[in-house]
């Protein structure tokens, strides 16, 4: 395969994320099962046990899943289901396995997907949502294997494309053929959030115009990263650039060997191991690394954004170190929206076995002899349906969202500066810093209800309610922690109004989220006017106690703020001693409504 | 050691809770760590990372553990955690356990427990809470074996004791020792909340003075019974017994022997099992039966309320069926109140880990050479000290509702007939239906909260977090299911109100815990006084508003209950239609304050 054509799907991919993704067919890929099947895409559903309940629908599901998904989405996933339950490889072995075993079976199951091509580069621009679903129907399957082909392919692929230049792209077909495997080496032990205190060092030798990765001690040590605890045999790790003399020029990503292909044993200077157990995705070997003084050519800095020359002179077109920093995290960026969408996943499965266990499972009756369906009682439903309403708004708001992605990437790709995509990008980051955490904290309550609601055996490993629980819990800390993601979208807000306050600037958006605020503060004296359940039914009700509520808590964040800085706070002070309001206590507290209770309090 | 040696610390024991329990000294037993030891039962912490985040305590640590536990209480744990540690037996073993030896491990484990005999009868009386205690620290252990230990001794050794008579008392000292094991089986495939519709069957033969034990199909299995997957020999079984010309008297409980104890292989007509892998505490065998007409003799049936004659009638000094049912599970009362103990434990657990993490992990800070441990950080103290504040609050109820369950206990024994000794028990039985979801859902909360708190590194098995969520999990919903068991409190407290409004009477109770309900309606008229956080501070403050709280609630649902059966609702259908209100969503809601947050919205 030659280099232009292995490298074109990236670049189609790129206009889609910040990610890039290698995925045309090469000669002797298996192909995907035939989209012109004679298979019906919603077949009936086999009667059983479900069947009163179902008959009971009052309206037609088929109808609705065609208009959620659309006909091509739908054949398209039950492509991808199809082949993986036809395949012995994928079959749930009985008992449980061992973790070695278990991230073994991950990795040949990955290497499969591969084999699949599910992506065909000619359907990618016109349904960009398949990347999603495609993540998403692994994940269905088994996170741990979505994550890992996630990580290998969107994380570490996509960084190299982004991160670097025509002289890394060597590695690109190396990775669809699983030729390297990859890993995106950033956290530390001792460093996560605060991406910018990592200590991990660069040293450049211009007399071999070698690079030297160092990891001072322990507390440097990449950690927590996919992938490389036992079969990552590259890593774009982030570390910081040295000059001689001593400069530091800020954290930049290098590709390192870290394993041999072909033996898997590690490369002189670096220590590799797994993590061990964690709470979920235990097929995901995730590992640390230590490297001692390794040298690695000059070549595989990702020069992206700064490179050196033979002679060790840093050369940069980024001007403002911020900007800087932000280009080298910038492959990111994505991985918020894709997480909103894998929480949405999670949410949906759990409700799905919730809901068909209630409505077979009787208990109790009007007469010793007649037990009726759990979920036939108004308890069993108030604690339910609202999770199953909310897994509709939220995939709803997850795909959106990942569209309007596409957008702002096509916008950065070609070149676009102009201040409406300037503040797309703003707006992005507010939406899915805020939509990530509600996603996510979302679908844990929800996966915990439904295991409670489900009772006893609500709490037997088969249910797979517990390992939903496990797998979708790293949603609400990584690629950003919840809390402090939050406090992302709530300083954006909190920006709005001091441009509007001290510029006069006008409150509003591309994708028109915030406009309500240019009625800020005279919403605030907006009284609740619902008087029945049946107002509340109305959603301009909900919406307006919603627009009042995030009003009345900027306005609340907004004076502390201020009185945190006359009463002489420094920035990091002020910000820290009001950040539980700034952080939206009312929306987004441990205790209080993720989701509004369906029966009004009259 | 002769019966009545064997029968007299059960006697002792159940005048403290309604389970019997078998703890005297036998030859050849374990000596305990002497108490008289001279090591000091609060030793200097060693200092470490943590020694600086100490050292600004407000306090001195030791006397407030002093204060909490008492020096015996102290001296006791440490007794129990000293001999665990220094067991090779208890020792942690590296990487993770298959199923089947981390069951046979906790096993023997159960077995060693015994020979340490930690409980001494002469101590019980004067100390009753050393078996909450013991059961505690062994959970802090692992609760798989506290639970094993448990339910061997507590729940079928109580069983047999209070539900049976003299002619049974021969089963006791094999419990001791181990030569027989035991478990509770009473929930099967189809039916756990209620219980009266459990369908395995006892007919009596008159020819041959035996029972037989059936279950009719599979869903009438019993199933999640804890010792029964691998390890039991004898179970106390639950079944419907049925006389001579087909007459059913209801649920009864029955020893039925499950295993050879040599070989452990099933009794002939017994298909016994492993239900399989649970969300957590896999080192319980949790296991299904099925009986294919298995008899037993006359005498196993346990005939504390209901005894058959040789020719088969049935006799009973038990006149009305209700007060029969509730007899037969009355050895389950206590259990509840041990939850709540429990689930208090992994609450301090995962606070303890969490607090200590967060005072030595650091993370940005006002410069970027200077971190500060997030625990400085507000939003860190507002997430973890409210549930450290809970454990303490509900550390000291838990503790306080067990010795009111031993003045009921001793009551009971002693045949008190009193008025006051039956409102005591319908008190203490709505505290504790309350009491146990307050516990485990705040513990299941704040476990959540703290492993999310912990970020990334929260998520690595190694820290605990995630078996202690998995362990405490079952806590919602057994022993009673959370949501279920509050409308147990609500019942009482609209029995309440009913008796006042219809027959005038007073409403008091011995504890005192709804004595302000006699201001009912008046206290809805009360109005909110505070006007600082200060004022908040005040306990009385927050009480007036809990009892405004509980007063708005109950008017709503006693109004709805009302309307419900004038509009011609059954009572089942009017319950139903109500309980989401009379199970108190506004304290106990998914989505609302289990616990308050400690700042106050000015």
């Amino acid at each position: 395969m030659c280099l232009m054509t292995a490298l074109r799907p990236w670049a189609i991919y790129s206009t889609l994320t910040s990610c890039g993704f290698l995925m045309c067919k090469v000669a002797g890929a298996m192909a995907p099962l035939g989209e012109g099947s004679d298979d019906p895409v919603l077949p009936d559903l086999p009667r059983g046990p479900l069947h009163a309940a179902r008959a009971r629908a009052s309206f037609p599901w088929k109808e609705l899943a065609l208009f959620w998904e659309g006909p091509d989405m739908l054949r398209f996933k039950k492509n991808i289901f199809s082949a993986l339950e036809n395949d012995p490889l994928f079959a749930h072995p009985p008992g449980s396995l061992s973790l070695e075993k278990y991230r073994e079976l991950t990795f040949l199951r990955c290497k499969r997907v591969f084999e699949y091509d599910f992506l065909r580069v000619e359907d990618l621009l016109g349904s960009p949502l398949r990347v999603l679903a495609l993540i998403q129907c692994l994940g269905m399957y088994d996170w741990s294997l979505a994550t890992k082909f996630f990580l290998h392919t969107l994380t570490f692929g996509s960084a190299i494309y982004s991160s670097g230049s025509e002289r890394h792209f060597k590695y690109l077909p190396k990775i669809f053929t699983m030729e390297i495997f990859g890993c995106f080496a950033l956290t530390e032990v001792s460093h996560g959030s605060n991406t910018k205190a990592m200590r991990t060092t660069a040293h450049y030798d211009p007399t071999t115009e070698e690079l030297i990765i160092h990891s001072p001690d322990f507390e440097a040590a990449k950690f927590w990263v996919g992938n490389l605890g036992k079969t990552a045999t590259h890593a774009v790790v982030f570390a910081q650039l040295y000059t001689p003399g001593g400069q530091c020029h800020g954290l930049h990503p290098f590709v390192v060997q870290i394993r041999d292909p072909k033996t898997l044993l590690p490369m002189p200077g670096v220590m590799v191991g797994d993590i061990g157990r964690k709470l979920g995705q235990n097929g995901l070997d995730n590992g640390f690394a230590m490297f001692h003084k390794v040298r690695i050519p000059r070549q595989d800095l990702l020069n992206r954004s700064g490179d050196i020359t033979p002679e060790g002179t840093y050369v940069t077109h980024v001007k403002d170190a911020r900007q800087h920093f932000s280009e080298s995290l910038g492959s990111l960026s994505s991985g918020r929206v894709a997480i909103a969408g894998m929480s949405v996943v999670n949410l949906k499965l759990a409700v799905s076995i919730a809901l068909r266990f209630s409505a077979t499972r009787r208990q109790f009756g009007p007469t010793d002899e007649e037990e009726v369906p759990v979920l036939e009682y108004p308890m069993q439903q108030w604690r339910l349906l609202p999770y199953l309403a909310a897994a509709y708004a939220l995939d709803h708001f997850s795909k959106s969202l990942f569209l309007d992605l596409v957008e702002l990437q096509q916008g950065l790709l070609g070149k676009d500066r102009s201040a409406r995509q300037a503040e797309l990008g703003r707006e992005i980051h507010a939406l899915a810093s805020a939509g990530k955490p509600l996603a996510s904290w979302t679908a844990q309550r929800g996966i915990q209800e439904c295991r409670e609601a489900c009772g006893g055996h609500g709490y037997l490993a088969m249910n797979r309610l517990g390992d939903l629980r496990d797998d979708n819990d790293p949603n609400c800390t990584y690629e950003g922690d919840n809390s402090v993601l939050l406090q992302q979208t709530s300083n954006y807000l909190l920006g709005l109004l001091v441009r509007r306050d001290q510029g006069g600037a006008r409150i509003e958006s591309p994708l028109k989220t915030v406009d309500f605020l240019e009625a800020y503060p005279n919403l605030l004296g907006h009284r609740f006017e619902g008087s029945s359940p049946e107002d509340c039914l109305d959603s301009s009700v909900p919406l307006a106690a919603y627009e009042w509520l995030v009003c009345y808590l900027l306005r609340e964040s907004y004076q502390k703020l201020n009185q945190e800085k006359q009463s002489g706070s420094n920035d990091f002070e002020a910000r820290n001693n009001c950040q539980v309001r700034v952080c939206f206590k009312g929306c987004f507290s441990n205790d209080s409504l993720l989701i509004p209770a369906p029966s009004c309090p009259w």
